[in-house]
């Protein structure tokens, strides 16, 4: 691991940082900026005073994403601010260019502040989508929903990508080990970005979205343990709150070992090593285990495997099933772009999970998802993206 | 003219817009995404977040430039908004890489608003300077000079780019029309962020930098005509109150046509056509008509020239001595960038200047100016502006 870092170190200082701006025209001759810039840009400047949608048609808002942090809660390091996220931001940046031929460019706040969301919002003109990142829970749900109806989709990746391919992880997961949506039983460890993002995509997936889960239930743990309807401080957060009241019918209490007790499935959205081999073998026959805490999974693959998991999935890309958000960001975001949505529905997010899903024609224990290197992944999805968006009436028409 | 617009449209539409974001490293094997990403950029991230000046040793700060407008006076279109304006900062964008190599993107706000200054305030973590575009006088005024201390440089390009170009052309232009810069009267015609920023930097060659110009006169006007100490208008502007107190030595009073009357030098940054023939022969011998109104300047050169003026400049391409300030903001940014420099100062504007004046040996009426395609220009400047940064000692240190 020491090596990585060193080399990542010599890497970044010999490059100064991993991204440049360019030109995608030519601008050498005398005819060239006249037609680049002055005197005739003013005509396409004209052409968007008429009509500022027409921005999409004539500028880099077509294809241009910001990718907006505060730096509160980057990778592992937690709240490291606006500055020290810069790198981890470049290197979002370059994964929305290589998967999906985006132009994404770093946003970086100093911190949260009041003004925080005004900001956003008020940088959007140039931008076609924002890719809120590394934000801590709750504040970014605060913000993600504050940001709905600024007329560009606004996608908190670490919430939503994650959640999308969480969801398509499960729907083969249960095919492999043919488990079926709506007799299991799911135990959830972590309660944040991740957590709830997966709660609320799973809802979609039932008859009535308001209320009705398509699972037989669901059990969801934060660090105080199980979340339950009777826990004195659900009142100091909402999104607690709504899981105590549309997760854990049985009202149960305890600890994340006392969730995982008969559970079909177990996702951990939360710290590494808390789930031991008695607490998998706890669980009902065929247990899949989701174990996505990074570098260090809630629990290591062989230990799963050897306390009777059929299916282990992580956040690496050393183990089988890896379950990473770069599967669906790049293509949620490249088909909203390319339908000119006005924002990211749930609709979209359950095409995208679909998309993934049917990558893999044949389930099988060892192989639930499409590979994180594979080229194709961006595009599937952002077809399914693209027709959600029309579906559903967020694509923008210019006159 | 029509013609140009048109390509201008086709390209731009074409394209979808002019500018990319591209990788500078490699992200095709795990060991790539592991350099550049995770887990590798973490120690970045914790080098940076020990002390965030080492943002410019690891990430695009130490190269990238916002350009931030608010569409408030873009080119000779006037107030067209955030959105219409993008085009002129992606073109603004294409200038900066190709003159100077420096990562230049655009960030457009819908307007100016009441937050306005701190929102720029709050995105500059991951720049490495800020160049202000197209932002209507007086307010372009307060919101660059409340940004002068955020810890990069902050540099309103109308104003600054602009007045250092006029002082360079004035330079040469005595040189070879041997006239001398403490005897010489200018009438000046345009008091927005070009003509008060030209008046501010004239200051800076003299003496008593608080109060002395280091010409015989200066007059300046407006389209009330004549600036003097008792117009009844000058409160409500404290940039022209300044201007009617520190020029205009005997408070001459009347129109443009009187301020030129015996006047050595016009500096025009104002409206098409409003001076005659006649208006510079009444002016010193050998006058030197500077008459940057764009595209249409003040006055056409060959009726300057046939009116007796001895050195005729404007700002387009397609007549001698272009005085435009592609000249000097690539290298004014460039050596700002190399220094590390928190502000751009006085002396680096006068350094970049001079570097303007330098590259042309034995100036002559025909030629004061270098040109405008001419490559070695903004590394010129560019060195002339690190040095001036590192003796007034706001380059930054790291450690």
């Amino acid at each position: 691991m020491d090596d990585i870092y060193q080399e990542s170190l010599d890497l970044h200082r010999r490059m100064r940082g991993k991204l440049e701006v360019r030109g995608k025209v030519p601008v050498r001759t005398r005819r060239d900026l006249s037609r680049a810039y002055t005197p005739g840009v003013a005509q396409v400047c004209r052409e968007i005073q008429e009509d500022r949608n027409r921005a999409y048609l004539y500028t880099i808002k077509a294809n241009t994403v910001a990718i907006v942090t505060d730096g509160s809660a980057v990778l592992g390091l937690g709240n490291i601010g606006g500055y020290a996220a810069i790198p981890v931001m470049e290197g979002k940046a370059l994964l929305f260019k290589d998967f999906a031929g985006i132009d994404a460019f770093p946003i970086c706040f100093e911190g949260y502040h009041t003004d925080f969301i005004e900001d956003v919002k008020n940088i959007a003109p140039v931008f076609g989508g924002i890719n809120l990142e590394d934000i801590a829970a709750p504040k970014c749900f605060e913000v993600e929903d504050a940001l709905q109806d600024i007329g560009i989709p606004v996608m908190h990746d670490d919430q939503h990508g994650t959640a999308v391919v969480i969801l398509a992880a499960l729907l083969n997961a249960c095919r492999a080990t043919g488990k079926h949506l709506p007799d299991i039983t799911i135990a959830m460890s972590g309660a944040g970005a991740a957590g709830f993002a997966t709660f609320r995509l799973l809802k979609c997936l039932g008859y009535d979205r308001k209320t009705c889960l398509p699972v037989g239930d669901l059990i969801v743990c934060d660090t105080k343990g199980i979340i339950h309807r009777d826990r004195p401080d659900l009142l100091k957060n909402k999104y607690k709150y709504i899981i105590a009241h549309e997760t854990n019918s049985g009202n149960r209490t305890g600890t994340i070992a006392d969730a995982m007790k008969g559970a079909d499935v177990f996702i951990g959205v939360s710290a590494p090593g808390i789930v031991t081999g008695k607490m998998v073998r706890s669980m009902k026959k065929d247990p899949v285990v989701f174990a996505m805490a990074n570098p260090v999974p809630e629990i290591m693959p062989d230990i799963a495997k050897r306390a009777g998991a059929a299916v282990v999935g992580t956040g690496r890309s050393d183990f089988p099933n890896q379950i990473n958000n770069v599967l669906a960001f790049p293509g949620i975001f490249r088909g909203a772009l390319d339908a000119r949505a006005s924002k990211i529905t749930d609709e979209m997010k359950v095409a995208a999970a679909h998309a993934l899903t049917g990558m893999v024609k044949e389930p099988t224990r060892g192989r639930i998802l499409p590979g994180t290197l594979n080229r194709r992944v961006a595009w599937q999805v952002a077809a399914a993206v693209e027709t959600a968006a029309r579906e559903c009436g967020c694509a923008i028409e210019i006159s």
